[in-house]
């Protein structure tokens, strides 16, 4: 396909996607004129990739590109694949550690982890300490700064309501062809938040009504 | 006590303090001498809503001067002042009616509501149209458009896991006194969101190495 059907496909506009070519985020077309280019499927899928990275999950350029690398990196296999594409994505703050706060939210956070028995580790070729790790330490240290202090019990029904909605999320991906999950993954983590988001606030509101209802 | 217990107490810098008084999101002190003031525990428990709905929350300040002026409405109901305060958050862009995406997501979240059983409406003093509601439109619309759509029964499992949580989410708001519970629910409902994002993405990568193990 030509460049006008790439951008009518992807509905990523012309001049956007000369700016990925020239970038590198997007392997160049072949040639077929001194003007002119062919794209295939693989330029979609890359292109929407790179969408779902920049546009939705709001990835620098330059760390779009790290993970477009880590993706051609025939030596990780799927799962770190995955990971490092996910785990790209901003995580938000790093926990401060000067702050002694954060070492206690990090042992709220251990022994939570511990208890359910999941990793806070990347694995090989992907962050040495999960990103999503991070954020739940600085979040917790958030929280108890603020004078809303959470223990590892309190966040315990959490993290189970998320471990059953993990198996729905790899469900989802899993309905894409192979070589169309890890832009799945990345896409859907992102544009699942607002959902979760919206549907908790309205959740709340039900629940809200139901306690103190004439209240 | 004085501006600077106020303000080590509540970890609000005495300028910021001054500012939110010279706005009115904060109800003077007692006078107590041409120069000095004394403020109390209700100066305190203000200021960190006040601090929850700007700092944390993003509302702007002009947002958060109606927020509270509906919470000193005593004609509302505690769950009205309650839903006025979380709902005052900001909830992303609206939808785009114009789109006609947009009207095929107000069905998808129609259907959704209809099937749980929950309302979109705002109660009495409060947004005709819940602004969750609005929000899972706009993040409905958003995946539908970057090829990623997703129906009603998709989006069951999200709904009741939210559904799930709210009980956690209101427990907690319970655990603070009835004077606190307004400012509990806000800060709550918005510190915890990271909370869960980061559990979620730690989720996804336990479920994906269980599911892709060696792949």
């Amino acid at each position: 396909m030509r460049l006008a059907e790439l951008s009518e496909r992807s509905g990523v506009s012309a001049a956007t996607i000369k700016y990925y070519l020239r970038e590198g985020l997007l392997p160049p077309g072949r040639r077929i004129t001194a003007t002119q280019a062919e794209y295939d499927e693989e330029h979609l899928r890359r292109l929407r990739l790179v969408r779902a990275l920049i546009q939705v999950g709001r990835v620098p350029v330059s760390s779009a590109k790290e993970v477009l690398t880590a993706l051609r990196d025939e030596e990780l296999g799927w799962s770190e694949r995955l990971g490092t594409a996910v785990w790209s994505l901003p995580h938000g703050p790093a926990p401060d550690d000067a702050d002694p706060v954060t070492a206690s939210a990090r042992r709220t956070a251990d022994e939570l982890l511990e208890h359910l028995g999941w990793s806070h580790r990347g694995g090989d070729g992907v962050a040495p300490v999960a990103p999503p790790y991070e954020m739940l330490v600085t979040a917790i240290t958030t929280l108890a700064r603020l004078g809303y202090p959470c223990s590892a019990a309190d966040l315990e029904p959490y993290a189970r309501g998320m471990e059953r909605l993990a198996v729905d999320d790899l469900d989802l991906v899993e309905r894409y062809a192979p070589e169309e999950q890890v832009e799945a993954a990345v896409a859907l983590t992102v544009l699942y938040e607002p959902v979760l988001l919206g549907l908790r606030r309205l959740a709340q509101g039900e629940e809200a009504r139901r306690r103190f209802a004439g209240q």
